[in-house]
């Protein structure tokens, strides 16, 4: 049964509980208390009689020992196999131990309980922790496993922290993320082994949980003594911890509980008879409860993240406007964000009036060009600017898709804007203007700023602007900021070529860790009429990741840009100053072939180059510390825009 | 002209010499004094006028101006340009300079030379070392070059040793190999990519030399001031120095004099008319003879040297002799190995001394089998031994390959051992034998020892081999050590796939740089009568570098074994204690998939894995330490040993 319903919540998206259990070998009698009774969603059970091994077997036998898991295939239907049980592997196993015959024994069990959920079709198994620093041995073993598993997933179990109980040196605590991400290499982030996080009382600090909703997280098990008691003897959360659970709400990681009760639930004796259900009897029940209450009390999704949520995490191509004239829907979907255009209406306006003092304002004509005028919106934003400032313009509209101008045309006339504007159906970097312009207003900014080649189209377009006129956009500044996305690493892997991981994509980035505060990259100016001007830009960043971080990964860069349309106005994705409730932009990914590690308290360095061609403009991109990546997409051989 | 001759050299390996000069607009003369009068063998000369900057050339010219490059295509003949000049890039370019005028002219200029270069068919240009310690936009221009580059090689120009002169910190000496390693991990170790190493008078520590020989370089200009001054007057080169050079001749490493002469020449001007030629008034001539004196004094090939010579570093598929039989001249290859079969003829007599004492020499009869008897080589050897230590014996010469067979009957009749001699043509794990061994003898080693599947092969054979019997070999054991090997790298990338990165090779080794000593990873014992006896293995091995190397890379590992065949009786090829002049067995190589960095003074953790399945064996490997490297090879998917 789900934790109820979130506000403005679709069905899909609701969220589980599931709960730890021990070895029993009564299957329907451990699911019926625990689920059917008690109200959670699904189990975490122990596949196999913790005190079994394989050494220990007689090998005489000869084949007449039966292995002892916990009830045979037929003791619950496929579908309960499959829904309410993820199968909890053998915890003593330690593939790394310096006992061989351990080592041995662990092999063996690893491999015949896999084998067993693999029979049994369950979704998921949850593999122990590694037992010390080192995990290759386990890891080269569940690899061997994953390369020819169905589609069951692998939940790597990790604590969020961790301490080296063996150490000596009492300093030496072990990063648990580290021990993931070892683990992960040495399996070539194989898309189907994953983490599900032990969370324990204490909680390392917010930067080091950050790097978590990088990850593959699947599921959070929660251990019952991390909870506290309310005034009521009912158990509670840290603020920390609320905080923590609502972040695996919001990026879909299961929760289940795990380990004893340790409340003594004063209220559950003394409710009245009606609702002393058998449910409340559990003894884990209040756990769940307040599971589901936390969920239950999340604030609903804003309208823009719910249009969103379909796009989290998912690749897109970025646009060629350009090269390529945008279809009807995609001019229908970018006009509805009004935030847009009000920003454009106001930095025209603040344009008109610094142009136009009072006293001239019924006398002087303002002449103002929307260069890649679309369907009309930013026609209208400059006519509205117009009407607010009570200045007198006459505008043109040159648009280069074709078929934009007719419904260009049609709204001039349904309008009866046809005294005012003038359609120029022409490629701004061609168009002989009758006459030159004030105002130069454009909207050519892709998710990276210059990206869909306004510099180009605009250079192309000042010709027809007065020596002192004015560029709506003034400048635009891209801007970049190193994360880790796994989600992001696989997807672009699964094409196994190389061009996938030289290409720039257009990103709702949702299960991303942001390493580090996002830093300038390149800015473009206008007008600009020097004589010397150049697009191509070269910029190297050096990212101090906060030392409280521990180590991360790297996987790329996230990419956004602000825009100056006007002095004070502005209109950008990048996160501290992004404005609100803008949806026409997603970020932008630069992926990496190799993602990179940075230590502790470490940096990276990354260089950008923007580069022009004949016919084409792209980018390259390399890291050069702390180690040295190739240069990705020389020559534009994997990605470009089309001049 | 040559270098003269070497003896036992073939003239293939001749060498050349060549001479770098300063700008000359007059390059027929250029090349006549020196490649004609003074005995040079190419010019390593500047292209372009030092004083040329593309930001001062009017840019109202409108392509009235001519690039100052030296002379036209026309002033040599197309062969001339080819054969006798490499090209050198104007030294002022400084793509990473801070100034971007400077950075722009850089670039403006690189590109123009190389397509000049390209222009004249040349076989290499010259680029000047990166001027600071960052050289990634240097880099993004060459790698974009690169990309699109005929047959040309760029010989990046890197001092031996160089000292940071900006740098404040007098201890702050740039390791010159990381400048390389940066500029070709930014180029992704693109092939045409090479080094010029530039041997200045102090020379660093032998080990930090050493990884040059597992680099791409292609010339080493020596400075006249590197030069030592003997008694007579003449240059002359330190000891380290003599042995550097002795080291770029085995490695077809181009020698290239530079700068200007600083030795006073006492000799010229007292020579005899008859031999005062003009050549020896080249102020560089003595430069040049004392180079060619060195080359003619080397010693000349060993023998088993030349027979490998055209094996060095040339990656070839290891053997399958279980799962493939061998083919005649494979036979004929091996036996030619006297060393190998001489050191079995010695273990065999001592084994027939211990098992046969003197008084029942007559009395005894030794039952000795020798199992993958192949052509009969190890018969003979055993045949030799009984004679030698005048011991009866009876043998069984059990061979798998029905072709081997005809050969071994012939062999037998030929040599009249029908009466001790008896031929099985059986697989040896199947063979149903009538009678117990004393003696088991096989050579079924690998390069890895065990990677033919000798564990395998004789744990059936054993079966019938007498409880207290001996097995020659008694153990063996598989040795590794980390190396850098650009080229066997790059063979192994240029196939693009993931396969050939996580297979073994067997390799001439030459071109490769030996990190650290071998360490042993798997050793098999012979008998093996224990009944938990498993042929599965697993190792960690942490390799320790050198301080005094300084950074380097590993590219993989290099593979050898060593065998006890019986007692103090030894057969291998570990480097420190390969049997002389025995050459059987070249290496083995394991690649990795990515080159791993080593930090100076730190080390190197790798895994070993040895897995059995039932129709085959492999090997896993990864390193775990100073990063984590995907596990090669899961499940023997990409390389394999068929049982």
């Amino acid at each position: 049964m789900p934790l109820g319903e979130r506000g403005g919540w679709d069905k899909s998206e609701s969220r589980y509980c599931g709960l730890e259990t021990d070895f029993n070998d009564d299957m329907p009698n451990l699911l019926s208390f625990n689920l059917s009774t008690a109200g959670f969603d699904f189990l975490l059970a122990t596949l196999m009689d913790p005190t079994y091994r394989p050494s220990l077997m007689e090998s005489s036998s000869n084949g007449a020992c039966v292995l002892p898991f916990a009830g045979s295939d037929l003791v619950l239907s496929p579908s309960q196999w499959s829904s309410h049980v993820v199968g909890k592997i053998s915890s003593w196993i330690d593939l790394d131990s310096e006992d061989e015959i351990l080592r041995m024994d662990s092999e063996t069990t690893l491999k015949q309980e896999i084998a067993w959920a693999t029979h049994l079709s369950l979704q998921a198994c949850l593999l122990p922790s590694p037992k010390g620093a080192s995990c290759a041995n386990y890891a080269r073993c569940v690899n061997q496993i994953l390369q020819g598993l169905n589609s069951m997933q692998l939940w790597l179990r990790i604590p969020l922290e961790k301490t080296d109980d063996d150490s000596v040196d009492s300093d030496q605590t072990i990063d648990s993320w580290e021990l993931w991400n070892s683990f992960r290499h040495l399996c070539e982030h194989h898309s189907q082994l994953s983490v599900a996080l032990n969370v324990l009382s204490s909680l390392p600090s917010a930067n080091s949980l950050g790097r978590w909703f990088g990850e593959p997280v699947r599921a959070a098990l929660i251990n019952t003594d991390s909870f506290l008691t309310n005034a009521r003897g009912y158990p509670c959360l840290s603020r920390r911890h609320q905080k923590l659970i609502t972040g695996f709400f919001n990026h879909s990681i299961q929760i289940v509980i795990s380990g004893k009760s340790v409340h003594s639930l004063p209220g559950a004796s003394l409710d009245s008879a009606a609702n002393h259900t058998d449910a409340q009897r559990h003894p884990l029940r209040p756990y769940l409860d307040y599971v589901a209450y936390l969920y239950q009390r999340m604030d609903p999704l804003p309208e823009q993240e719910r249009f969103e949520h379909g796009y989290r995490d998912f690749l897109q191509s970025p646009l060629q406007p350009l090269m390529d004239n945008l279809e009807a829907q995609t001019y229908e979907t970018f006009e509805k964000d009004c935030v847009k255009y009000i920003q454009y209406q106001r930095a025209i306006s603040k344009a008109l009036l610094d142009r136009v003092p009072d006293e001239e304002a019924s006398s002087l004509t303002t002449v103002l060009m929307v260069v890649g005028a679309g369907r009309g919106p930013l026609v209208r934003a400059s006519l509205q600017a117009a009407e607010e400032t009570g200045r007198k313009l006459k505008v043109y509209a040159v648009e280069k898709n074709p078929n934009a101008v007719v419904t260009l045309h049609s709204l001039v006339k349904l309008e009866s804007w046809e005294n005012i504007v003038t359609i120029v159906s022409c490629d701004m970097r061609h168009w002989d203007a009758p006459e030159k312009a004030d105002i130069l207003v454009s909207e050519l900014l892709g998710s990276f700023g210059d990206n869909e080649l306004s510099p180009e189209c605009l250079d192309g377009a000042q010709r027809f602007l007065k020596q002192d006129g004015i560029s709506i956009p003034s400048s635009y500044t891209s801007f970049i900021q190193p994360v880790t996305a796994s989600k992001l690493y696989n997807d672009v892997k699964s094409h196994k070529d190389l061009v996938h991981f030289e290409t720039a994509y257009v990103v709702k980035l949702h299960s991303v860790a942001k390493l580090a505060p996002s830093q300038p990259v390149f800015t473009f100016t206008h007008p600009n009429f020097s004589t010397k001007k150049s697009n191509q830009r070269y910029k190297r960043l050096r990212f101090e990741i906060p030392s409280d971080t521990g180590s991360a990964i790297v996987h790329g860069f996230a990419g956004y840009f602000d825009a100056i349309l006007y002095k004070d106005v502005h209109l950008g994705i990048e996160p501290s100053t992004a404005t609100p409730n803008m949806f026409s932009w997603f970020a932008i990914f630069f992926p990496l072939r190799t993602p990179v590690c940075i230590r502790p308290g470490s940096s990276i360095e990354v260089h950008f180059w923007r580069c022009c061609g004949s016919s084409k403009v792209w980018y390259e991109w390399c890291v050069a510390s702390p180690c040295q990546s190739p240069i990705h997409n020389s020559n534009g051989r994997s990605y470009w825009v089309g001049l």
